[in-house]
């Protein structure tokens, strides 16, 4: 019986972030991307969120390499992780690989891993897959999508992309993908972010014109935020304040990361002397200085936090300071970027993120750049990806209102095999797929019921009662005594400690009058008599821990 | 000296939520509205968030009556607590009066408040001050401004307001306004949520006509969800279900509420046979019905939340329902609203929350609205309330664009003294104010230091570490023993709990060495060298609590 090809999607799906598709035939393996998401608000303490890959390690010899879309973190963010678990050959176009190699040295995997160069174009054999790199426009520059020659067809990887016809890069390369259409394509795995918006994104050239009417006649200072990752927009930028013969000093640790990368691989072409020491703009006049900094989505700490709440060494908020927010909110961050703005208002700065101004463009196709994809690949079998329930759904009832088939549809979830053949798509089973949490240096190790009782003690604090009780007859020699954090502030509540601390002993002396022994019934006991009263007392519920200590 | 007018806002500047503005003159106080705020992020447990009324505690002799806007919680929802402080009589419209007495009985204070019930046009006297209700439009019924005539000159309140000509209850009252501006105006405090937004908010009417374009010829159930408290929306909807044969249910305890109300005082028309109880549904064709219900907002636990995670125990969501969601999310609540359309979308539904489908206006007045009330007011000096630092200073610039000297605008804050004659304001000192954290029955005994710690606790949770020492010598009689929540899977760590237990025990010995019998001292000793190793080697921070009991 001949091999069927399996599309395993292990991130990317009913999620925004740690994308990670696995293409599986035969003995051979490919895996596109790598990425990492973000905690959710519930997932207390937890830095990022990566996924699941036991598959992948239980099929590590099969693994033929991995390929990199762009060099966004949710395309790669998950890469050192990964790697410590099945090392492959990486393979990327320039700029993603530049990110990737800091990466790798930052988590001491430089030596390890062997990371390969290609320009979009090139074809890379992997096993039984043959992989081309097609140029795309992104909000990163060296962004791509693949056509992978599998046995039994081909298959197209949008990855992250719109379509820029003004793009400084040149447009995405679309007659290549209406060659591959023409020649037969077997299935499509299509970005689907944007697919509730409609017409056109527009292009990234806007956003220097929007530049250009923020600097003309501007006699401030000017602060520029925005993703530290678009080089475009920061050449961009860099050009307008040459024109207007402004110093640019960049802060930020991400920023000043990228700039060096981007400057180094020729991704900016900064003119000589533009680029400033940040110390360096106290001696410049106000109209001749643009700061770019990063926190665009309101991080905590961040350059332009630290600005905002007067905790940067180098910059303090001057009135009149013109502030361009060269971004939008992510969904969840609205608020802490408002509260940088309205911080930046008080101290007198004028404050400009309207959209009217022209200041940020998405990095992902609306609904009219889908549907040139759609028409131009003809796939058979589609795919959507890289969105939410939402829009999966809708990019589905797009494709079919192109006239495709919905049962060619195939809205997939992580950890779900589809299995083609020449012509047939199929579920097939699942493979193990989830969210792996990272805290601090632990990979896994903060599950469900940790984070549980992080929300609980979140919620209403603990109490810890402890009490020393005789090895002899069981009666109380010490305590029990009552600590609290989190609950309510005690030097206000001594009565109410009071009064926990007799109900502890009056709970323990009934259990020892009824002649048990049994530390985990007196502890159960402890804690129901507590949590009842102060629940009836304050309508709260602390976590409380008995620690009966024997004598 | 004569007497000065003191105009000090207690909530609603520099934030959204709890608005509640005093009016000091000689011995007499007036207080407009009394809201509640809910919990920003980081504020762990907390239920919600009321205004400090600490200056009207001590002033309460002085206050001669409350007079509300209307009936929205950010309005209204402080006054079970403030009540219990300074006993008022309160004034408010029929809506708001009803809205009112709910709550009032609720918190048993029916008996003890004075409640008056006024129509817009009418004048009531408190102290040296007479206040006219006047008729604005806005997402609930009976919503009112106030011009307070005082010693010193006639004060406009708007109160959240907008400009709907078509409204069902009828345009605002702009001609009063005109008089009222013609005759002389001192000082105007103008709602500034919708300042930052062009041109004007469309009248409620269109919603009435998206529902229409969303039930003609759907043969499916139809859910829609919207706020509970705005009448005029539920009215289009049972007319427009009324229209189509469709029965209609309720489910969502607010929603009920509120519908009772609504109902009982006239604001509701609901044709006979047309509301139906939950439990009916099942017995009705899907094209007979149409569900109400909570959850505008994605809140946990609301009837939409339930259906959509399937924990309604009267509504299943079925394979073709259509789900109106009539609401903005309001920010902050993007990802909430988000998840429960995802899971709706998993289940089948077919979710309209387009802006594009008007199914939602805004209740309060944009740009060009806020800018005929300028006109007509023409008041001397002007203080924009209710908003963030970026809307009451973009008020202000659009107050200037007006011919508005920029020496007659304050942007105040909350506690911040504004002094005013007939011919001046000025800025006079501060009284106590900020926020009051209500969690559980607890009202302001959760404070920075139990929030930090709560912060603590969910971030990286905790470790207990109970040693019994001998009272004799300082040895160690039992322990140390470690008991950690919310830190790692204990099960899974076993190693480093016994390495815990070696070093908090070497921390004991090392001080018992040195001859320290000080437990502060042993105490600090134990939690530096695990924090230390813990840090190390996990790049966690535990809360470390040493317990010490001696024997």
């Amino acid at each position: 019986m001949a091999e069927k090809l399996r599309i395993i999607p292990l991130g990317g799906l009913n999620e925004i972030g740690k994308n990670l598709t696995v293409l599986e035939y035969g003995k051979d393996i490919i895996i596109i991307d790598c990425g990492l998401g973000f905690p959710e608000d519930d997932m207390y303490g937890v830095d990022l969120v990566i996924a699941d890959t036991s598959y992948l390690e239980k099929n590590r010899q099969k693994i033929r390499g991995m390929f990199l879309t762009h060099g966004h973190e949710d395309h790669i963010g998950g890469i050192p992780y990964a790697m410590r678990q099945f090392n492959c050959p990486i393979h990327a176009t320039r700029l993603t690989a530049g990110i990737v190699k800091l990466k790798l040295e930052e988590h001491e995997l430089s030596d390890t891993v062997k990371l390969f160069t290609h320009e979009a174009g090139e074809v890379v054999k992997a096993g039984c897959f043959t992989v081309e790199f097609i140029h795309v426009n992104h909000s990163i520059a060296d962004a791509v999508a693949f056509a992978i020659k599998t046995p039994v067809g081909t298959v197209i990887f949008t990855g992250d992309f719109k379509i820029d016809p003004t793009a400084e890069d040149g447009m995405m390369d679309l007659t290549r993908l209406g060659e591959l259409g023409r020649e037969g394509v077997l299935a499509l795995l299509c970005d689907s972010t944007n697919v509730e918006r409609q017409g056109y994104t527009p292009s990234e050239r806007i956003v220097a014109e929007g530049f250009d009417r923020q600097f003309a006649g501007c006699n401030n200072r000017i602060i520029v935020t925005t993703f530290a990752s678009n080089a475009f927009r920061l050449q961009s930028l860099i050009t307008v304040a040459h024109k207007y013969g402004r110093k640019v000093a960049v802060t930020g640790r991400s920023m000043e990361n990228i700039l060096k990368v981007s400057t180094e691989l020729g991704y900016l072409k900064i003119p000589n002397g533009t680029l400033v020491d940040i110390n360096a703009i106290r001696t410049l006049p106000k109209n001749k200085i643009v700061i770019v900094s990063t926190g665009s989505q309101g991080e905590n700490m961040s350059a332009l936090y630290r600005m905002a709440f007067s905790g940067h060494r180098q910059v303090e908020i001057q009135a009149g300071d013109r502030v361009i927010i060269s971004a939008s909110a992510i969904p969840g961050n609205e608020k802490a970027v408002s509260r940088i703005i309205n911080e930046l208002y008080r101290k007198g700065a004028d404050v400009v993120c309207d959209k009217l101004a022209d200041l940020h463009v998405s990095g992902h196709a609306c609904q009219e750049e889908l549907k040139l994809i759609h028409a131009l690949v003809k796939p058979r079998f589609f795919i959507p990806v890289h969105g939410e329930q939402r829009h999966l759904q809708a990019h589905s009832r797009l494709a079919q209102t192109m006239g495709m088939d919905p049962k060619n549809i195939f809205i997939s979830d992580i950890g779900r095999v589809l299995e083609l053949t020449r012509t047939t798509c199929k579920w097939n089973g699942t493979v193990p797929a989830g969210k792996v949490l990272v805290d601090g240096t632990g990979v896994g190790d903060v599950g469900s019921v940790v984070l549980r009782d992080r929300k609980h003690l979140a919620q209403d604090g603990m109490l810890v009662v402890v009490v020393n009780l005789s090895g002899e007859d069981g009666s109380i020699i010490s305590g029990p005594d009552i600590i609290t954090r989190g609950f309510v502030y005690v030097k206000e509540s001594e009565n109410l400690m009071e009064e926990l601390r007799v109900i502890a002993a009056h709970a323990i002396d009934k259990c020892l009058a009824n002649g048990s022994r049994d530390w985990s019934v007196l502890k159960a006991n402890i804690k129901s008599d507590l949590s009842g009263y102060l629940f009836k007392t304050t309508k709260r519920n602390p976590m409380i821990l008995p620690v009966i200590m024997e004598i």
